[in-house]
């Protein structure tokens, strides 16, 4: 094993995505903003973790991309030490059609309602 | 307040309704199959709790209905000693549109896939 595939990171195969797995993992306000954030850089954009302000301690920055990456909903891929993050848009697209673009509706209405960006 | 008032369950109003908690209803197997078969039964079809078998112990399936209820997923009005069960479709319609649809096709989608229900 290679220096690098010992820094791959576990991510389920696109026919191991479940459902109630990736409800769970947009069901929380920072999770959404990260998702929200990475959705506004197109099909295939990324970013590094550090892109998006959480205002959380590190390792619960961490955690939040763990639940999003092991629910299927990101890609995490290591670049030097930086982790770059990007949305499983196409497989989420093929499992659950209008699933992540209706929810991305749902949440930018919600922001629009409430008026502070939740 | 009448024995009717206080048996009345607490319910959040339309726009007390988030997105968020919406979304942690619907990530659980068995409050998926409670909301599936309530829809079933059309826009104001109604359902005890006793007709969805949830195998489980009354405790955990009372459990269940109360996280869809304060979710605002579902509405719950005692009727004699049983809870009757409704969609709130209209509320989640009018906050979130197509959003119940797509997860209710996306959960149809994945019991297909699998071939066991879930």
């Amino acid at each position: 094993m290679t220096s690098t595939s010992a820094r791959e990171l576990e991510h389920p195969q696109c026919g191991e995505i479940r459902l109630e797995a990736v409800l769970h993992a947009l069901s929380d306000p920072m999770r959404l903003q990260i998702v929200r954030y990475l959705a506004t850089l197109g099909r295939d954009g990324e970013a590094p973790c550090s892109a998006i302000d959480l205002v959380v301690t590190k390792s619960t920055s961490t955690h939040h991309f763990r639940v999003l990456r092991e629910a299927g909903v990101i890609c995490q891929i290591y670049q030097g030490t930086a982790k770059m993050n990007r949305l499983r848009r196409e497989d989420l697209d093929e499992l659950f059609p209008g699933l992540l673009g209706t929810i991305l509706d749902a949440d930018a209405a919600q922001c629009r309602r409430l008026g502070d960006g939740h």
